[in-house]
């Protein structure tokens, strides 16, 4: 039975999460099901930005001392409970395509290049294949793809150094068993290196209790802090001490104040961080880790799946009877979204829901993405979102003046 | 004769720059002489800053699509005229120490391994020595040092792939021969990257009229850009074709939302960016730059030059009295910043200036520096900074209570 408005409205009624929804600045008519692209704006995060704003203006250089140095390992600690990480465990630093660097090199480093292929994953977000291919490019390394849908045993053997896997894909939402593949993976005596980008702040990620050494992720999507913020890097704490990261800047040095000419990489973590950073990237991010250490991630992970669900159940009948293909996988498999395939208008479906406000993606060929983010989205606001998609698709107002609008709102 | 107030603000009154002091957000009762280290606030920036907060809240994931996401090549072409480059030879990325790795990795790429050292400076700032140190561990290149005051001809020779050289010195403010020395190590077959983190923004630089090819550079000094705001990296227009950096993430693919399998670079200097960057960091050093498109460099190179020697004007007497040792290089050989050497008291007499509210700073051992940025000092500015600097050291303030107050300004 398709479910009613009211039994929406009595599921936010009974919302252990509805309290957070108010702390968000969300824009006046919309529904964002894309906080999987880029996540909403914390009120704090507002605040945040304008003090760091004002620190800069009134502290001038002593502004490093008062925060903004240490802040990649501070925002690191609030950040890796989250995880599943201890402290020292986590940095905030550079974006994913250089953690990456610093890790694939990491490991290279400490395998003394007894290994000499790069595994990256073919079909998910390129991005991880690019730098592993840069890398390898570089280094004179074999790059080699597992194929999507390919059966990781059968690509690793004793040349395998290292494999990049995303936890939850980007395109459908399906979620990796990251224990058993790292299990794998470390039996092969390789090492294996999760891309959170799609996980954290999606559902509470294990990394000490999956076995996981290595890790990277971004903190723009599910963690709300900003466009482009910074990204962040796991190293299990008995595997930080192995040998260098490639990057090595003066923020990475065991001594960076005394300017010593050599090289020698800081204990611990810390070694994983490059050169100076953006004091006003870190601070709209350390707002919303506040915010989100106040999170029960089980109540969460169960309105995630709770709202892709109500989306799901509002429009079964419709995929059904309009050759939409739902290609999100099952509940215990999947990450915080829905995917959902029209090869033919999938362009102009979703860009006829930006026009009335409801905020989904398009990734090419075919796909719709809508992300759910239980923080700010309510069950009415999921359940509104559906009842957009179902008057789009059977008035097919898709193929008429939303196109028109096309240009203002992407 | 030493300078007295009346002839520093007649100096003033004729000072073509003087309007642009109000065009920045500075602290009330603050002498700033550490621009070099960072530089202060302009008041645009504060607007910028806070219109991009509004968009990430009011646009979401829309933002991407108005301006941030071609903000590293639009703000590269911005900063372009200041350092004597062309459009499309800058981009505005990452920060030093990553811009100094894609550049190495590029130029040893593009020489096929030809050549098997890396050379950079001993006793300068040390990240880029740090960088070159962990790409050669990495690659198994070598890395040579070029001991201070050495001869750089001396070590050239036919293994050299990349010399890395600052124009302008850290601790001295010592100005390089930038043509003279590109020359030179073209000759040799070499390349050379050029680091202005001390002169862009400090003086005119001329980087196609100098024959230089790679650059890199940082905007939160002299160009005020913010706190770690993003450094820069310059291709000369004929130098971008020769190969593949090594941080080859999505934003530096020839088509990055086309999602393919493979990497391949972009055309001409977009393959130097690596993956997502800070919407928030760019903001205000957009705002900067439209700032400093106003300025006319050779009266900022004059201004610059007449506000250090006033301050040594005021100074001098004292230097020869209290055993203070004037390392600033002659005018024609310097950049924009006097540096003394107190071995014993360095480090009491910048704190007791600070305490004063007199921001220089302080390098071990014993070496005092003092930036003067023309935009938002004055000539009384600096003449003032001078009186406390001879009332620090002739009353042996230093030596007391100031002391006191060092936990409180360090």
């Amino acid at each position: 039975m398709t479910p009613t408005l009211e039994s929406a409205r009595k599921l936010d009624r009974h919302d252990p999460l509805a309290g957070f929804k108010a702390r968000f600045a969300l824009p006046e008519g919309v529904l964002y099901l894309d906080g999987n692209s880029l996540g909403a704006q914390p009120r704090d995060a507002r605040e945040a930005l304008a003090l760091t704003r004002d620190q800069w203006r009134d502290e001038l250089v002593k502004g490093w001392n008062q925060g903004w140095f240490d802040a990649p390992e501070r925002l690191g600690d609030l950040l890796a409970p989250l995880l599943g990480a201890g402290p020292g465990e986590v940095v905030v630093s550079d974006n994913i395509t250089l953690n990456l660097f610093k890790l694939l090199g990491y490991i290279i480093d400490s395998q003394k290049r007894a290994r000499s292929v790069i595994l990256s994953e073919g079909g998910n977000f390129p991005s991880d294949s690019y730098i592993a291919q840069g890398l390898c490019r570089f280094t004179g390394l074999e790059h080699r793809v597992l194929p999507e849908g390919g059966d990781l045993a059968d690509y690793l053997d004793e040349r395998v150094a290292a494999v990049v896997l995303s936890q939850v894909h980007y395109r459908t939402g399906r979620l990796r068993d990251m224990a058993a593949i790292t299990a794998l993976v470390r039996e092969q005596g390789a090492e294996v290196i999760w891309d959170l980008a799609h996980s954290a702040g999606a559902m509470p990620v294990d990394l000490n209790g999956s076995g996981v050494r290595y890790a990277v992720g971004c903190t723009y999507k599910y963690l709300n802090g900003g466009p482009g913020a910074p990204g962040f890097l796991y190293v299990h704490k008995d595997s930080q001490a192995r040998g260098w990261q490639p990057l090595s800047g003066w923020h990475g040095h065991a001594a960076p104040f005394d300017f010593e000419g050599d090289y020698a990489p800081a204990p611990g973590i810390l070694r994983f961080r490059t050169g100076t950073h953006s004091a006003l990237a870190y601070a709209p991010l350390e707002a919303s880790l506040r915010l989100w250490r106040e999170v029960d991630m089980t109540a969460l992970r169960a309105k995630s799946l709770a709202l892709g669900e109500l989306f799901q159940d509002c429009l079964t009948d419709l995929f059904e009877s309009k050759g939409i293909e739902d290609i999100t996988p099952p509940v215990a498999e999947r990450g915080s979204q829905v995917a959902l395939i029209h090869r033919e208008h999938g362009y102009a479906i979703v860009q006829a829901l930006i026009a009335r406000g409801v905020i989904g993606d398009y990734r090419a060929p075919g796909l719709m993405r809508f992300g759910f983010t239980p923080l700010y989205l309510s069950y009415e606001d999921v359940w509104q979102a559906a009842r957009h998609f179902r008057e789009v698709v059977e008035t097919r107002e898709y193929l008429g003046p939303a196109l028109l609008t096309r240009s203002a709102v992407t």
